[in-house]
């Protein structure tokens, strides 16, 4: 496995691997990888000759207030992970490299990424957008896989692929969860052992919404209400939940298939997301 | 010479011309082409194996004020005079392919692209980074021509390159003039006769202020004065006149090398810019 450390090396060594006929698979992470990173990659081998892993904390889709200084950083296990996993190439740029102090150039998906993580975390959705459009200029891959977990970002890089014609295939693959039904997420390392114990709640509610559906309730408001009950009832703190159309990310007050209900909760003080389909 | 008309035959063309080892050079434009362009060719074909010309009058990066609907168009023009400079392929897609109904990101220069056209222009530089990411994402290019008569507009792409790792090199071409030294512009072709007659004087002026340069004068304000003096001698109106660094585009009282002289002016209803270095 190579370790790639700048951009312009990234694009000279994916101009030779291209120039040579091989397709290149990108999975972007923020490290702390675990299994459902490591899902990511089967899929990503699959599909393509060559694998880049990236592996950068996104310093710009961290809010001020938010958990940049704490977000779990284990780049030697990483890369044990990532060698392990027939990674062909690792590519682990610096913060001061991808940001310029007089850096000022974003990109900006303006539609759906106003709502649910969006309205909760102002300026994440730009600072993931810009970051993944720099990977792709660096590493220039056919394929991108992203995880479900991320819904709302999943479709926010599938928009911003199809309006800036980036000749790259998004893959969106399914959420990795642990026995008790906890989405994979390297910030569940942070949580208590207490809010760990809560954690499942916010996977059950969700599935419990999901049950009210296919019974036919199509109120999105009792719908999320459920999920809100769950989360309660675990002594979670609510962020958000909605149920919203899975083509806009737009909320109704009646459900109309392919819907997602979405959710964001804080356990302790580690926030966690998850989704679920409603079709 | 090729027609590619959707950005995903310019992928496939672009992916196979790779794949072939050809390096690639875009030369970017709206038509209605001239020597200038013909100029930015010529490095084009120089510089890479192969010379794509782009043709899209971008609706994004006109003001609902200005003269989208006027701007010239020639077409078939066009494409004789490609085919006749020895481009490879024209590529020539459709406004509607290029922003579907939803479309909703955005790529926003928000520093140098802040004064001078873009404080007269608001949404302007906009529609110009998006659409050149866009073409860049669509071509692929090894290397980017554009000229230097639209000098904010050069800078603010160079920009955009080192901020988001676009793989391409920015050369910006020297302004190629008529005779009597009226900078080549599509828009020229809009000129009335007696329009066309004052035109020359806003590279006079820009001529006078660069002479008052190298004879001392480090005054931002009289430097200004000699070029809004002689566009108000010949009878047209300034939108802009500045005094800016060539590296922050911000403007001093006292100007420091290196610096542009940029102005902008109506002749009859046709907003015309020049700019010249002070070195």
């Amino acid at each position: 496995m190579t370790l790639i450390e700048s951009a312009r090396d990234m694009q000279g060594q994916a101009q030779a691997w291209r120039r040579a006929g091989r397709r290149i698979a990108l999975v972007p992470t923020m490290g702390a990888l675990h299994d459902g990173h490591l899902s990511l990659v089967r899929i990503a081998r699959a599909e393509a000759d060559i694998t880049v892993v990236s592996l950068f904390v996104n310093p710009t889709q961290f809010g001020p207030a938010e958990d940049f200084a704490a977000y779990p950083r284990d780049s030697d296990g990483d890369r044990r992970l990532c060698e392990a996993a027939g990674v062909d190439a690792l590519y682990h740029p610096a913060a001061a490299a991808m940001y310029a102090e007089d850096f000022s150039t974003w990109v900006n998906e303006e539609s759906l990424s106003r709502d649910l993580c969006g309205a909760s975390r102002p300026g994440h959705f730009r600072g993931v957008t810009t970051v993944v459009a720099k990977l792709f200029n660096a590493v220039g891959p056919d394929v991108a896989v992203f995880g479900q977990k991320d819904a709302q970002q999943a479709l926010v890089i599938e928009r911003m692929v199809r309006d800036l014609d980036y000749p790259v295939r998004v893959i969106v693959a399914p959420t990795v969860r642990e026995a008790d039904g906890l989405a994979m997420s390297s910030r569940n390392r942070r949580l208590s052992a207490e809010a760990r114990q809560q954690a499942p709640a916010l996977y059950r509610g969700l599935c419990r919404a999901r049950e009210a559906f296919e019974n036919g309730e199509r109120r999105a408001a009792a719908l999320e209400a459920v999920v809100a009950a769950e989360l309660r009832a675990a002594g979670a703190r609510l962020d958000y939940v909605t149920v919203v159309s899975r083509r806009t990310l737009r909320r109704g007050e009646t459900v109309v298939a392919p819907a997602l209900v979405a959710a964001a909760a804080f356990l302790g003080d580690v926030r966690l997301i998850d989704n679920l389909f409603l079709d």
